[in-house]
């Protein structure tokens, strides 16, 4: 599994700009007309974000980047770290400064965290329930729209690793291009003319036959797409070691193991950032100093 | 239930800048270099996005500006509406053009609208679990970074209504600022003497002991939190129609019709905008003509 | 009087944004070709922002944020705050720092403050007409474009209180909604049916017929347009305290004391945004150490 | 004085940008929530642009784009042209199309409007004062923050000119400089020697000794600022038309005439674009057909 | 040689971006002052933007696009294409429309298509010299800042293909990487280790004990730098095929036959993206019907 | 010939928002993906920019700046200047922080600073080669789209002068303008009735005739296109120093002393912006303490 300090950074003007999105959709232009009205402009506060529920952490680095924008006068403190797995109850960052400012920033520094190391705790769970295999789970384009950078973090967060991050930076022949390509052979031919020779070419295919006239062309990665655990087993064996298999195909904790027996090298599974739930956290409040 | 006519328009603006910003995600600098190297770059395509399983319907117009951005040639029919209610196998939105264009839209077109169908559709679940009460479902501030401003719309698309749309518009006394400002009598007083005359004040109380305070004082609603249904019911009888209730805490399907039979006005719920999962859609491609 | 000190911070990504887009314009491509012909690269400048003649001041936030976009080592030191009422002669801020650098921040930093002291002033002059009245004076949606949070803000400085931000933060029915909507009842039963629970619902009324109809629904809030204080303070009569009343319709100081006179709660006006001139201020250079 | 139509169109890009930046600033997220319940989705609307005062016409385009960028099927028909003058009760701009689209862009477009033509009626009240003279009514930097290109426009549709757009386009020696450089003599000879062959220089002088000074070096114009008209009859006989001559400092309608008596070849007026009155305009409905 | 048809189109939204930007920077505010006091308003004008020298065409979509940016009235005719060949004195496109809107945006078009042009012209020429071989021209990361994506198109239409658009699509282990890391061996296992299976691993090595080392490994391509043809060809008989084969190092026309010539897969050359001189275009007027 | 220390900064918000655009271009979303597979998260390095071969330095800034946007803790010592000569294997900037961070920024720092230095020393090659006339060289609007200001500053780094930076701070008459006015002189007299009093009016000329033609008029400058030095010569005898002589027409370092022998004020050159050869540069790696 891999570990925490692995993670490579997010960049800097991403988090920047995804957490300046996330505090003008709440702030608006009026701002925080609650704790305005309410909380003197001077009060202080101290403030922790805690864990309400047990997983693994994704996000901090924006978690903290919302109380920067909003302030950078609020003092941080990290008690954690992205890839790290906590308790219910475990303290993750320690706020202290104006009150305002920190309840300002809490929404979307909450929100931020808890979509994320909802995917990651996704991620994780299924990489436990094929821990035992070869296999390594890896993540899709079916992201939300916006935050694919992000959640394909968190997915390695969780143990997971990252499939192509989108159109451009790997080529999959998927059913779409075959039929109008006017199949498998023709599809992956045109492929392999025209690539570049820094890519892969992959080829989803969803019988054995198709398996089969892939095979006969030099390509990179075979995606077998909604196969059966059998079928997949008889996969496993055609391909033989000679390129890479992947499974996909409604993968959950429940059914991965089945398809990790198999033998293939990388299941891929749209669930952990298309669906997984948002992991709980909040800001609890102490008194000021 | 809400007619999907009665839908607010999304603002035009606010779709482009969405479907901007997700397609360079998606596309990068290089583009679908699958497409370019598989398809020639006349190739043409007739396909449906089809629903993969039953539910409510959001994000349609996102999903149509995706393929209008990408090529204003694209040809496209509507075949629904968001807050329509479909069946596993319909057809929403027939599209035909260029099929290198159609396919580098085909990602970010799903997942909006799957992502926001989900919202939808678990909106419309519970909504749909307490429909024999007044209760109406209202959404939270828990929602997806940069994506508010449309899952507020997908929640009224399944039946739901908004609550405040940031901290801008609309005063929530929460337990934070009672804690800083020292009582909910203080927090409210303090609220009401700076709130403007077009804004509701609405307090978070958490026992009743905090709701009996409370209504000393002139506030517009009350946000009961994390109570059960028989504190629920006595809060209800203490209120007795003098001011708008609202329950919340961690309310889904099953809870609900429990916390609505209470007569409580408005249950708030974080599920449906930060743990819906998305529904299933796919674009089948038919033969061109 | 509200105290400088209860003003709302304005928002850091606002203020660096507007600061921005104004120096744009000031200092193009080529950037300040006088003081790169005239100045020596090195030369330094110590100087004041001074106050040609007595106001409220409004904006030094937006006139620090200048400097310190140009040259974050110019030195600066606040010797006012907006809210404050000053002197002619008085100063504002000093500055000291690479002399090339304040001159280039001088006239966008002079431009916001003199701009929204002069919304400031404007205010404040009304509000002191109408003291010894318990009507509050607000402002409108009648703001220079790009402006609005600023005056908005500016308007608070001068001892005014805000109306709504936007059409998306209160309901407020007008003239053209009700011919629309064929009739005030209509129109005020629609928008109680479906506005939000934390948002009021205000009706523009022009005569007493109108206000009786409005009346009869639970409307939060009454603007009575273009009334005569007799027609207000009758109107005022029929209200008897039940709802919120506001008057509106050309406002100036010389007519607000007898509105104010008929006891309504607001007086709305849009003068204060649209119209209010300039206050004068200067950037006197002194000698460098 | 200038016919309308020699006014250069605004760039496209620069009118859809303040266009969105203004819709944006006034729908926020939720858009017009009272449009939105209270007027039908498909109710439609006719309506008319009418002044409700003489004056000046400036902003038309951007009065048109707002209308175009909420909704491109409204259906405008020009009535006038920036550059116009006109009388109370003039019809602008004809719109028709969806009853809530016209309403949300409304304020936008009288917003514009009103501010625009308020600096051209300014402008052309203080043009008209001085018709029987050859001094241009030129206007100044002292504009509104991001406003700039929009009011040098409405300026010009005012009869006057512009000087220049900002620190860019334009060596102007001011006070600040001559202190800084040690002198006129020197400051004009560093500005001369450092100026691109294509830039005009002039000169801020104060006194008729400095006025001295500084024709002795081959500067391109110079600014007399704050000089009484006497000193400014001095000041004309002693440039004796060998550059160009340009009087400044607290000019209004009033004043203006002795200025131009003087002889003076530009007059520089602050006034017109930072404190010119809103000229009063009103969307009044007509009956949908 | 790649057929003009083949090449994928550019991304309508990053052409846009580029023109918009390209044209703010010509236009600033005040726009083209020149044509605007020179030219009637509605003057209107006939032209051709022609090849003042032979070459091979790129970026006609850019200069398109900024007709159609400052005047979608502007008709245009295209008479070649991206990645055609063509004489001195060719036309390339017809525009007819506004003559102020020609000239303004005139200067930006041809800069893009000079640009570009002398891109695929540099590119073509290299190409050419190679054309008996079977080694492919490729371009690096050596780009100008901004026109990356342009840059890239412009190598393709020149008869090239592209290496990887960034740092992020490809795994490339250069000197600095193997000095950090400590060696070929430990640099390549860790890329191995790490990089994603849709991701190629390359390996730079300066002399044929590091290819040696290399070839211990499982990579996919290795980059020969600045190696002479002979060590070049010692090479290429070392590798035998089993991996791909790229040389780099200050190629020119006149040095790529002889590295051509050793039977290398790959010469990439950054000459063709930063030091390629512009291809000469003008703008010819005729007169207006 | 200009010292370095003359030369005016960059506008910090442009140098930011390039070096932003030119990382974006270069990381995309999964940045530098070999750095982070190859290297520890905590490697850090010592290194240095050298130049490869001699020449003009100009883009320091923009280098620096690119080390800065990845990682504030990077720390930069400045070893050169722009507007400086360097002999090749010069150390131009030490760079000391975490290894992946300065990989990240590596390439975009070398790509302005090869770019521009391209510039200054193309620029310096044509100012020295005319150095004993008053001849001054200067640029022209023909420069790479998105980094006009930054070339503009690389010209002067290399010894020359600006000409306007766009279409908006100077009247240039060129051929086109006089085709479609009619004639030079009615052109020039449009020019003169507009232009704004702080503005230069030049007029580009053919030949000798068309010379004596605008001469009849008070402009400011003539541009003499495409002429022969012998023809230049008599030009210069003609305009007799009356007013500025500029020439033009592919100027090279072989044909610039000729026509600077004729007596011309300024030779304007398109070469250097738009065709100078990249500055080669590298990031040499030393080890770390």
């Amino acid at each position: 599994m891999m570990a925490a300090s692995v993670l490579p950074p997010l960049p800097r003007a991403r988090v920047k700009q995804a957490v300046a999105q996330a505090l003008a959709e709440d702030l608006g232009d009026a701002g925080d007309i609650t704790s305005t009205a309410v909380l003197h402009a001077d009060a202080r506060a101290k403030a922790q974000i805690i864990a309400r529920e047990a997983g693994r952490v994704a996000g901090l680095d924006l978690a903290a980047a919302a109380f920067r924008a909003v302030d950078p006068e609020i003092a941080l403190t990290l008690r954690s770290a992205d890839g790290a797995s906590i308790a219910a109850g475990a303290a993750l960052l320690d706020v202290e400064g104006n009150a305002r400012a920190i309840l300002a920033a809490e929404r979307v520094a909450l929100n931020f965290l808890g979509h994320l190391s909802g995917v990651a705790s996704a991620t994780h769970a299924i990489v436990g329930a094929v821990s035992d295999r070869k296999a390594k789970i890896c993540c899709t384009r079916k992201t939300t729209p916006g935050l694919r950078i992000f959640e394909k973090h968190a997915v390695c967060a969780g143990g997971g690793v990252n499939h192509r991050f989108g159109l451009y930076d790997g080529i999959l022949i998927k059913d779409n291009h075959i039929a109008i390509a006017s199949g498998v052979g023709p599809a992956i031919e045109a492929a392999l003319a025209h690539a570049g020779h820094m890519v892969n070419v992959e080829v989803e295919v969803d019988t054995l036959d198709q398996l089969h006239e892939a095979l006969i062309h030099p390509v990179d990665a075979v995606l077998l797409d909604n196969m059966t655990p059998s079928e997949l087993s008889q996969a496993v064996k055609i391909i033989n070691g000679r390129i890479i298999s992947e499974a996909s195909g409604r993968v959950t904790v429940e059914t991965a193991p089945a398809i990790a027996a198999t033998g293939v090298d990388y299941i891929s599974v749209g669930w952990v950032t298309h669906s997984a739930p948002c992991l709980d956290f909040g800001l609890d409040y102490a008194s000021t100093d």
